[in-house]
């Protein structure tokens, strides 16, 4: 059986609706433009209670909503969280009014008072589409063209598990991916990187709805945008329809038959549209886009709309029946839940390890087999090494046994040792697999790898230089503000990769992470650091993880069992002295060991000093006070912090008596060691650093 | 007199080159192909010494440099700064030595043991090109794409300046800007971003060689590349020459030809090259990218490409000869100075002009025209606004007089306050202008206005949310790496915009920019404090300023005429209490006066608050020991920093008694004072903060 094949009961489906709305205005049953107008009315009348919002995009964009929620669009509202449910990705989140009027009128749970608060302080209807804030919400938007990328990562996630799930007795994972996107969406570089690359996958069942409106902020976008969008998208290898009448339901139906026609080629459907499409005075102006109409042309609209209820909100029940999706969705659910069920009998294992992989589960005994592999790492297997080939060994380790991993680097793939034995390259037709060459295009990766996430079934970790996380940032934001599982691999971090220069040292990018909220970022020490950051970006389900690991060697360090568990505190005493210590070291990453060999040293010369490393700064925070307090206990004065990289976060940690050895600007081109020399970072630097703070204390 | 007709001379100048190498292999004239074998000789060589960099482009692209740089390329090595230069841009920066290469063999001042000493400490031969390093190096390259949005800039600027300064009897603009680009660089989102902008305001001479060698790092970009290139760019509008033979000089002729026989549109030549070519066992593949060939395949190479010195750097003299472009060099730049002179003579004031552009020196009495302005806004014309409106009238105020202001917006021009009275929008053919609208192109916006400013004769500002500064993160890097004047106007920071919520509000944003060295971020408190940070920004000209603006209006607040002359200082008492100062509160933007506020309800309660004004921390930073001491005295322990952001910058200036209000988490969507009340950064919640801690302090 093909995957088309698989959507025969949506197709009968949508020739039900479509025959049920067939000769429109009868008294019986509302027209489809009644339908769209329910949209724009709520759409409307929401941005004018909040005196804030952007009615342009769903009033322009209802009728085409219409047409795909009620004919095509597969999908329960009693269950936003079914997992073989079409899903709806409104990259240009502004018009979120649109979804929220959407999800409220076919029957989510989403009721007219949260319509009424729109943009208000705990309402479920922000001013942009929030994930897990709003049911039926499939990721936040708002941030132009992330949600394009974010739906190129939702249709290859049903690709790969269609690949991996399906049998021929049963497609359990067949859905569609529908996303609305805008000129501002088209013209950031995110949809080039995303949609190149969904045309190199023949994403076949991703269909994308420009809404050509002519329109952006600043006016009509031919003063700055004049690309021939659809050729453009025929050199990535899409399948386009050009010239559809956006107003026109039977052109919108016709354009999404063709789409579906194709399921070889993601499909781009080019709707010209009137931006504010029935307010008469302001449709087809950017003045429409993003402020309320006032109540002179929402009357005025509600008049050109042949809109009988002058009250706010009102909805006729006639038109809440039509949209009323209730019905439908449980019986499409339904349909697939007895599919499901006859797969699971033949599939048993299967059908568990799918559900369990939907479900975000990690395997059974998973943290005890980690635990295991740092321990034996500790205390027998330890290797100096890279930490970015530490964190290779450490895939290679757990991969086997996490089969929803899915990896993928921007062109790095070996520096950034993210191909480790096990991986298997996804590329059409071939979806099968768990691993995907992003090409040189970190943003569109980030994005796509939110996408993944949000979808279920896959753990994403995406990879490239650490300097070049900066290209990907706001999807590294926008991961942190979802709580997606994805794992960044940041390698190359700081200096120590030498001889590429400024360009790729990157001095500012840890700490610049560590400001992002809810991203934790590993900067480990050594190859059981490695693991254990790891281990907890897998282990955390609710938001984002970064591992910045080294180019060159790192040595491999000493510690007990308890000390090797204290990793997962985010910073621990990892050397102390004999006596009580009289100073104290924080250290991360590569500079670690330099430091506790200048403790050894000061040993040597009579001094007592620790050393704690700290891999990540996020979770030690999280850490109650007493366990802070006794890594680093306020009676230690003399403190000195060492990174390489930016001082301005650690100067809290080493207090007012202290130092911290940081680079406060860009690097140099040199060989990674020289450098360590030249700013000041080595074992003797911190040696030298501690002593003057000692001396100066006593004297 | 069209601008194609300037360039006269070029082409004779290209014809005799051309002729003078007809048929190449006399013993007289080395042949084209033992010149560019000259490339590779130093390519090989220099990674081979370096035990590291990128021999495959600068092997690959030899050919395309030889017959550009010898036969079109217009420019004098002893004066790289002529100012009607041809600029050649190397966007795959990582094939530096081939710009070094042809730097050293032209005449630059780069001798051969620069050229040996190939990506070590202190060399002019850095592993990625470093503006500012290298004479000739126009831009900084290395983070793909980024070189080809500064061409873009580059070649914006040439044509603007022409536009504005040429004149019938005299064309003093009249340059070509050259650009190699890798297939990275095309991945990248930023190459649609600015290629789209490049084919809409058709920067018809600008011509970008696309070096289509089918590799990238992960191995043949087949595997996640394959996008019809020509067919794309032809949809932005470019002429395209396909399937040009990058090894075939006269089919190289003929494309650049072609290019400039059409100086209404931008083009692109796609060029199809062997990475590494030469190198026997290695070239057309990964292995050749970036990675010494080692000593057995240097020598099949030296043998492969006939090269009879097996000494390595050895060149031939005959090969330096032909190589050498001094005198022609000085030749062609003396022609431009007779016309200039003949222009000069004709157009005395507009010829001062340029050359004062040109040389980044304000208009004179441009401070204390400034100066008076600030004092009279404090003393007299003060108003209660939104920063980003003060921004705006700053700009209103100073334009007039700074014709090289050149101005945008990503799509948010009214929004950001952008659009001054006196902006003329540039637009294809008519590029006399001094505004753009760069659409929603974050990133290529920023990269296109480093050009812009790396080229001389503009001070660029753009402008988006602060928020949307993510996007271009990079760029901005890059900006404060290469010390380039670009202003940054982030508007609508904070909580303060309120409804459109988290993915709009940036917290984390502020402190993150500071983190970039050599940025200067400015957070102005009201309308004087903006136009300090505007004063200082345009006069800084060693690098980049950030403006964080408010959507909110802002208080007017009060200084004498020293405190106003203090905001220069980057932090400074703004409201000092009757009493000893016993605790302080430091604040910036939009929470100084809330903070103002709280120490004068402390004082109605008999308690001495002090209030500093921090609006740029990085300038503070650079103050003598003595003023950051009087501002922030030792002995006031009982401090509160506030930030609507995250607080983690703050804590070390608090120290260990103090407290900062902050937003360690995302915002929310509501409206902006509801927000302020629900974070606690209200008037209320400062004072309450300030007196708890200074009665745990007595206590």
């Amino acid at each position: 059986m093909t995957r088309r094949e698989g959507s025969e009961e949506i197709d009968m489906e949508a020739t039900e609706a479509q025959a049920g709305r067939a000769g429109t205005d009868t008294a019986s049953y509302p027209s489809r433009r009644s339908l769209a107008n329910a949209i724009r009315i709520l759409a409307m009348d929401a941005v004018e209670a909040a005196n804030s919002g952007h009615p342009g995009m769903p009033m322009g964009m209802a009728d085409i909503a219409e047409v795909l929620v009620n004919d095509y669009l597969r999908f329960n509202p009693a269950n936003p969280h079914w997992v073989d449910r079409d899903r709806l990705i409104v990259s240009n989140g502004h018009g979120c009014m649109l979804q929220y009027a959407l999800l409220h009128l076919t029957g989510y749970d989403l009721p007219l008072d949260e319509i009424r608060n729109f943009r208000q302080l705990h309402s479920a209807t922000p001013g942009h589409p929030e994930y897990g804030l709003t049911p039926g919400v499939e990721t936040t938007t708002g941030p132009l063209g992330q949600g394009l990328a974010n739906a190129v990562g939702f249709a290859l996630a049903e690709a790969a598990l269609a690949a991996e799930f399906n049998r021929d007795d049963g497609a359990i994972v067949d859905h569609w991916t529908w996303c609305f996107a805008g000129d501002g969406c088209l013209m950031e570089g995110i949809s080039h990187e995303a949609c190149s690359l969904a045309g190199h996958l023949g994403l076949g069942k991703l269909v994308v709805f420009y809404d050509d409106n002519g329109i952006s902020i600043d006016g009509e976008v031919a003063g700055w945008f004049s690309d021939d969008t659809p050729a453009r998208f025929e050199a990535y290898g899409w399948q386009v329809v050009r010239d559809v009448d956006g107003h026109d339901a039977d052109a919108i139906v016709a354009a999404i038959e063709t789409a579906r026609g194709d399921t070889t080629r993601p499909t781009l459907i080019c709707c010209r549209t009137v931006i504010g499409w029935g307010a008469p005075n302001k449709q087809g102006t950017e003045g429409v886009h993003g402020a309320a109409l006032g109540a002179a042309e929402v009357a005025a609209a509600r008049a050109r709309l042949e809109w009988s209820d002058d009250t706010p909100f009102a909805i006729p029940t006639a038109i809440y029946d039509a949209w009323d999706h209730r019905a439908r969705g449980t019986a499409v659910e339904t349909t697939w839940r007895e599919r499901y069920e006859r797969y699971a009998h033949a599939h048993p294992e299967l059908a568990s390890e799918f559900t369990r992989r939907q479900e975000g589960a990690l395997p059974e005994d998973w943290h005890k087999h980690l635990m295991r592999h740092l321990h034996h790492v500790q205390a027998e297997a330890g290797s100096d090494t890279a930490s970015r080939k530490s964190s290779k060994a450490m895939i290679e380790f757990f991969a086997p046994r996490l089969p929803e991993l899915f990896g993928g680097s921007a062109d790095l793939s070996g520096s950034n040792g993210t191909d480790w034995g096990g991986h298997v390259v996804i590329g059409a037709p071939a979806y099968r697999g768990n691993y995907l060459h992003y090409g040189v295009r970190e943003f569109a990766m980030t994005a796509m790898a939110n996408g993944l996430a949000l979808h279920g079934g896959y753990i994403p970790f995406t990879a490239t230089f650490l300097t070049f996380s900066d290209y990907a940032r706001n999807a590294v934001r926008m991961a942190a503000l979802m709580g997606v599982r994805q794992i960044l691999i940041y390698t190359h971090d700081s200096i120590g990769l030498g001889e590429d220069g400024p360009t790729h040292q990157s001095v500012e990018h840890v700490s610049s992470l560590r400001l992002i909220p809810n991203l934790n970022v590993w900067r480990p020490a050594d190859d059981v650091e490695t693991i254990a950051a790891w281990t907890a970006a897998i282990e955390r389900a609710d938001g984002p993880s970064a591992l910045a690991l080294s180019r060159q060697d790192l040595p491999h360090l000493d510690r007990d069992v308890p000390t090797a568990e204290n990793i997962f505190r985010g910073g621990y005493v990892i050397h102390e002295p004999a006596g009580e210590p009289e100073a104290l070291i924080i250290a991360t990453g590569s500079e670690v060991a330099p430091a506790i060999a200048a403790a050894g040293d000061l040993a040597a010369r009579g001094r007592a000093v620790r050393v704690v490393s700290m891999p990540c700064l996020d979770v030690f925070e999280t850490q109650d006070a007493a366990y802070r307090a006794l890594v680093l206990p306020d009676r230690i004065r003399v403190r000195v912090a060492v990174e390489a990289g930016v001082s301005a976060l650690w100067r809290h940690y080493v207090g007012p008596y202290g130092r911290v050895l940081g680079i406060d600007r860009f690097g140099e081109s040199a060989p990674g060691p020289e450098l360590y020399r030249h700013f000041g970072l080595t074992r003797a630097d911190i040696r030298s650093a501690v002593e003057a703070l000692l001396e100066s204390e006593t004297a």
